[in-house]
């Protein structure tokens, strides 16, 4: 590498491990494999020219598969599919597929991703008559924590939807909820998958986004209980947005993000190298309590997330505290100065301003302890 | 590399240029740039890791969209998306943007992926209650040339739609048709765009898969008359498959795969710097010229397309003649041996049988020249 060490503070598409990177690359140049891709005898070809239907494909995306069942802990009885169009797509095919009509899909509203969803449900149901709930909603704090679910849920739903982590805020479910039996959970993981056991197995579809713990962009891990997904499809559900069609081709309908596919592949094995979800939880651990340690020890910095919703993913916070008035400037100084020191990608989302450290799973602890070095020296001096 | 020459026939994902995917794999170790994407300076981070709200993807996303209008030809009056999904995620779009109620979409019947955008638009009129209407079709002659078109068009289409070469036939417009004005024609261009002038500027609308000719899978080309497309979106398509939510984010409104932009961008860099489309078009008629007189003056194999809507891209053939009876395992034995001496992909679809040679821009001259040689050597002995 040509340039100086940098911090990847990137929120999606985010860091991923060196070694998922040269073996990526390597496959880029020519795919080598011995039923167990990437390793063995080079094929001849780059990864990028073969067939998604040759046998060197079909063992990139089974093993991608099994990975997916072994080391996220994604239940053997729900069907596992590799899609594109990024979560945005699964926001529309879940209520095109699974809002009954009459009854109600529920959604609980933890920010930007939950609303997006929610809107697509909203859009659906003017042609097909579908009830959209919203069940709960922090939206009044600006989405500083995760709401407390209601008491009693709409009779019936056809599922509830809720965002594991929501990488703007800067929230995250302490645990996923529980729902009486019949009642279908359904999860958009896209920013914390993998990093923690929080109750993944609970729901019955699930999906995620690859850009943050999973790989590149451009492939998205979809994963729904077999048994229920039979239910019938809605009449003028376009056959390409139907997952029985994915299913019924063994998710090669069309082709797939092959690349994607690999990618994936490897950074589950990088997990399941490294200890597995629960090793992940430990280091993500760490790396979040010292980031929220000094912001709650600091009159400068303040975490956006209250406590017991803060997310072990995206730590946010705003500069406030004595310079109050001179905020937006001092901001805009800590930004700059920190991306001069090789701290890249704090700059908050609009929606909260400020700072965000995206910290998944590949992100080095030694990164974090770096920033905090860097944020206590710059108050000192603020 | 370490495996011998393989000259790679695959229908897509396909051939890239060698140079391509050495940048490609460059740019997944390390990022390097000066506004120029993979040349200049390294970042110090991958590409996969940067935000697509970077600079750096900016000046990426731009670039190949600055391409697509230099390189393709695509009217700077047009709107330019990657998006994901395929061509098949395009079939479904396009009924649901654009298929008027009341009046006929109509359709080129071509082949499969002709048949598969005939069946969402199908679907789609369930709800909508749009006339869907095919109005030519080569289907009785298991699709071996391009049908005429008729005298008189449905009053007022919504559009008419064409597939400009179909992979799995091995057919292909000479010229895309001509329609009266106010006519707009969509052009399905996945398996031939770029390859040769055929009057793509002429489409309203068009688009392309990119695992043929313009790099990896998992990006589409799209492209559309900015003023047609700004007609009402009718009621109930969900947000993410409007296409006016793509165009009012600039391309961006939720993540794109941002390494399949970057090969495509390579990859349309790698067209210009070899004569742009006019240099693929005098290669690929030269690659087209050999096989096909091969097979014409050949007793044993037998061409499926017709002349006049012979395929450039993709070369289909059964074997029969003396040895009729035992043709499939002639075949099987010509394909079994084909593949031992380096000439990987050459099965035909199971639509037609017989074998397929996929010779997209990337695909060498040589490699056709030695293929040739290897079918009449082939012959001599069989």
């Amino acid at each position: 590498m040509a340039a100086p060490r940098i911090y990847n503070f990137s929120a999606g598409p985010a860091i991923l491990p060196p070694e998922v990177l040269e073996r990526a690359a390597s496959a880029v140049l020519e795919l080598k494999t011995n039923g167990h891709a990437v390793d063995g005898e080079g094929i001849g070809l780059s990864l990028l020219e073969i067939s998604h239907r040759s046998s060197w494909f079909d063992a990139i995306h089974t093993g991608a598969i099994e990975l997916v069942h072994e080391v996220l802990g994604v239940p053997r009885s729900s069907e596992v599919l590799l899609l594109q169009g990024g979560a945005s797509l699964q926001f529309a095919m879940i209520p095109l597929n699974f809002a009954r009509k009459g009854a109600a899909a529920c959604y609980v509203d933890t920010g930007s991703w939950s609303s997006n969803a929610i809107k697509e449900s909203k859009v659906i149901a003017e042609l097909r008559g579908h009830e959209t709930a919203v069940i709960a909603s922090s939206k009044p704090s600006n989405y500083d924590h995760i709401p407390a679910l209601p008491d009693a849920l709409p009779d019936n739903p056809s599922y509830v939807h809720v965002t594991s982590n929501n990488t703007i805020f800067g929230t995250e479910y302490e645990q996923l909820p529980r729902f009486a039996a019949g009642v279908p959970m359904i999860v958009d993981a896209s920013s914390n998958i993998g990093s923690r056991p929080m109750g993944l197995e609970r729901a019955t579809m699930g999906y995620a986004g690859a850009q943050k713990n999973l790989g590149p962009s451009g492939v998205t891990l979809v994963w729904f209980d077999r048994e229920w997904a039979k239910q019938d499809t809605p009449a003028g559900v376009p056959v390409f947005l139907r997952y029985k069609t994915h299913v019924d081709k063994d998710g090669l309908y069309n082709t797939p993000n092959t690349f994607g596919a690999l990618v994936l592949k490897l950074t589950l094995e990088w997990v399941r190298d490294h200890d597995g979800v629960a090793g992940m939880a430990t280091r993500n651990q760490q790396k979040a309590d010292a980031l929220y340690a000094l912001l709650d020890g600091s009159s400068l910095f303040k975490a956006h997330a209250k406590p017991g919703s803060r997310s072990r993913m995206n730590v946010t916070w705003t500069l406030g505290g004595a310079a109050d008035d001179q905020r937006e400037a001092l901001t805009e100084r800590f930004l700059g100065e920190a991306d001069a020191a090789g701290f890249s990608g704090l700059t908050g989302h609009r929606s909260v301003g400020g700072c965000r450290a995206s910290i998944y799973n590949a992100f080095p602890l030694e990164g974090v302890t770096a920033l905090c070095e860097f944020m206590r020296e710059f108050e000192r001096t603020a």
